[in-house]
């Protein structure tokens, strides 16, 4: 992996920064410097979107278990309203009665810093990014615990978003290997990263993912909740979650899925499925609702939940606990009616100036997907939406990075603002570091397709200077300007170059 | 390559066949094997479309040199209207005055065996065959010297195909290598081939595939007429051409590429283009008519070439010539023109009982999609659509397997025909046997996600059979559904089943 440039997996790219009003506020970006030539001699130059953080930047110092500089502090200092929290490890939260939220400051009419960079990444107006934030379709997930991540915007409106799973398990991997993970995911193109890990170091591993990710991280707080109760659903209690979520919210973490919408009288709903209840969180609750025969306990508590996180600026991602998991469940009662709830939250946690997106499936034929983004836009008033894939087809396990990649350029186009990836390992085991690189690079692809169909005023830039490329025999301009320029370089060595050129 | 059965590419599948009205129709199933059982203790089963010929039959007897067995010879001759072309090989040909193309004979009300044989694959009825492709919406490729082929049907009222193109140059493979790459293409799902060979052995090269082929066969005349002419394009002539074309119908080519509606004045459309004319048969026609300030030869002759054509049932593939090579060029005045051109000569091949299909492009960015298709569809009449991809995105050259995939999947369900597959390699280089696999397996993916958004009845089952056997921890019958259940395996066998299983 690359420290202090790009090396050779982006050949002729160099760390740039844009400057903002104030000189604490400086946005990378990658830039792409070509053989081509400007008339006066000067080399051609592309710029394009960069979430490797810190690391590819040769001034930047970084000791790795030190944790990357905490570019945010002085923001989140400055506007006065937090304090430090009265806990062993210090953690900074809102004083009491103020909400730090990037929401709360968008409605207040102020434009932040983490408003700023954002949109300077977007190449838009930062008043535009303060009104969408201000609106709900659009989140800063900007935890005021995690000063060290570059701020981003999700919504329809701005570059499609994609997010990598990480985490380990009790199977394997370090949490050296989990950082390594997180870092490549970051280098080839993720927005934001998730940690998924179960076991038995959860804290441990977040911790060090937390400290030196440069992207916003995201949870699932049910699976370390559930790691407390010895991973008995039915003994879950709220106070267990409620503490998990305040830990969490403490270190760092920028967003958490609460699989909220999963109610009691929903879970029926699932049984005729061809597979019933997919996902883990959304499997969890329901045992939970079940043996209980009680309301799901996040529903009940939604508002307390709410309160915990405006304090800290974490964001709601809310879980689809009953998404399909196949095509023949696609769009069915059971996932509609999670919806309509997913809804009532949006606007409830709104209410308390959170930022909220909502999750979504998973698998849906090509058919159902503009229906799928269409209620979610009118039910949860176009809060953003954060799907996972969805796959096309069930039939090609070990191809789902493709499977996936379709739906998700077809879900992004329809106005989804965030992918999360599927890797090739899907529905088969875990991914390694190369089905990390493909799944992401199948959703910068999906990504940046569907911001060509939405006419992003940045996209077709990139595709210009390719095709420019490739039509006057530039190799070299081709290969740096593509996503995966190593790959490229291979193939085209594996034969000659000028048959190549005629395949096109 | 597995011979004598489906081997370790799909375990546990055997050939089957349904026989169709008389003895002789015999349509080829692979039969899926599950390890699910009925109620009385047999086991379940999943037929799918078969492309791979005989090669996978154990009662099969077939000696690599010696070719295929001449399926439909004996429907040929008992129809009474051909007769030996005065040629050195005994090739077939029409009586004088007759035509012997599928069209002709659906017009005529005549359910051909190969009519029957198509429904049978597809599972619909003989006679909606029959009005499909009497009306041109539909076509069989079906060369009366090509008996060895399958009957299939290539119409949006059917399954989506794909092509998988192969073929030689000067730079590498033997002949014994494109049959095998031909059958190493049908093997796993490719419903036709084009032979693209150029250099020295084209007709050899094109001989041994035709003659070892289960699926039709298409070619690009202009590309050995070329040859023919020292590769100079200024000095193609149509008699050159025509006796090529000859040639090649009484070898047996299914389907021609015919670049016939690019006019000379639509050549200057393409001056202000970011990516030129990147079609190779619209390059050479347009150097032709730039050289000579002469309208396209393929133009002026054109009810000359469907003379030729229907005597053989050689079905036209009307070349887009002026695709576009990039996003950037994408459904623009040149495209469009010919487009109009590509209508006009649909009707005349018409005129003539010759079947025909029209080529797409190409590069073509998500918004843009649909307004090609239903621009062809109305141009041309609901001729079957036949496209390239198309891309979604130019900045992923090594991926664009993918990047194709998704708006193949996207065209198809809008109403395309067959997708003409990309590899991994497109752009940069030839394919080679992975290369190959990979990029028909990304366009099955693709076809089929479409076949299921546009309720073909067959497509769901497949997906509910593997989802089913996902949901009940069938790994066995999972992998054995899967379009490629090796790589499925050793994706699952790289962790432990209990943890992939939860990641669902």
């Amino acid at each position: 992996m690359p420290v202090g440039g790009y090396g050779e997996v982006f050949p002729n790219s160099r760390k740039v920064y844009i400057t903002g009003s104030r000189p604490d506020i400086r946005v990378p970006m990658r830039e792409i410097v070509l053989e081509a030539k400007h008339a006066d001699g000067s080399p051609r130059t592309l710029r394009v979107y960069d979430t490797s953080g810190p690391y590819t930047d040769p001034n930047a110092r970084i000791e790795l278990g030190r944790g990357l500089p905490p570019l945010r502090r002085a923001w989140i200092l400055e506007r006065g309203d937090v304090e430090m929290a009265d806990r062993t490890r210090p953690a900074l939260r809102a004083k009491p009665g103020r909400a730090v939220t990037q929401m709360y400051y968008a409605k207040q009419g102020i434009i932040t810093p983490e408003m700023e960079f954002a949109a300077l990444r977007e190449g838009v107006d930062p008043d535009f990014v303060r009104q969408e934030v201000a609106r709900g379709r659009a989140i800063i997930p900007a935890n005021i615990n995690h000063p060290e991540s570059e701020p981003m915007v999700i919504g329809r409106h701005f570059h499609v978003k994609i997010n990598a799973n990480i985490g380990n398990s009790a199977v394997r991997a370090s949490v050296a290997e989990e950082v390594a993970k997180m870092r490549w995911a970051t280098l080839w193109g993720a927005d934001t990263v998730m940690d998924l890990s179960t076991g038995r170091d959860i804290r441990t591993t977040r911790e060090w993912i937390l400290r030196h990710a440069p992207v916003p991280v995201g949870t699932v707080p049910i699976y370390e909740a559930l790691e407390k109760v010895g991973g008995r659903p039915e003994e879950l209690t709220w106070e267990v979650y409620r503490d998990t979520l305040v830990e969490q919210a403490e270190q760092g973490v920028d967003y958490v899925t609460i699989h909220a919408g999963v109610l009691l009288r929903y879970i029926p709903l699932t049984e005729k499925r061809v597979t019933g209840i997919v996902s883990r969180g959304g499997s969890i609750i329901a045992a939970w609702c079940l043996a209980h025969h009680e309301e799901n306990f996040l529903y009940t508590h939604f508002a307390e939940i709410c309160e915990i996180l405006r304090a800290y600026d974490v964001a709601i991602s809310l879980g689809d606990g009953l998404r399909p998991g196949s095509i023949a469940d696609a769009n069915d009662d059971a996932q509609f009616a999670e919806l309509e709830t997913l809804g009532e939250l949006t606007r409830i946690a709104w209410q308390h100036d959170v930022q909220v997106m909502v999750e979504g499936p998973g698998h849906i034929p090509l058919h159902m997907i503009q229906e799928n983004v269409e209620r979610q836009m009118a039910v949860c008033q176009e809060a953003p939406f954060y799907t996972l894939g969805p796959l096309v087809t069930d039939i090609a396990p070990g191809y789902d990075h493709i499977t996936s990649a379709i739906g998700a350029a077809l879900i992004g186009w329809f106005g989804t603002a965030m992918l999360c990836y599927v890797t090739p390992k899907e529905h088969l085991g875990l991914p390694d570091k190369d089905d990390v690189r493909e799944g992401v690079i199948a959703y910068k692809i999906a990504a940046h397709a569907a911001d060509l169909a939405k006419g992003h005023p940045r996209a077709r830039a990139w595709d210009d200077a390719l095709s420019e490329a490739r039509f006057a025999f530039r190799w070299r301009d081709q290969f740096n300007l593509s996503l995966h320029p190593q790959r490229a370089i291979a193939y085209h060595d594996a034969t000659l170059p000028a048959e190549a050129a005629k395949t096109a």
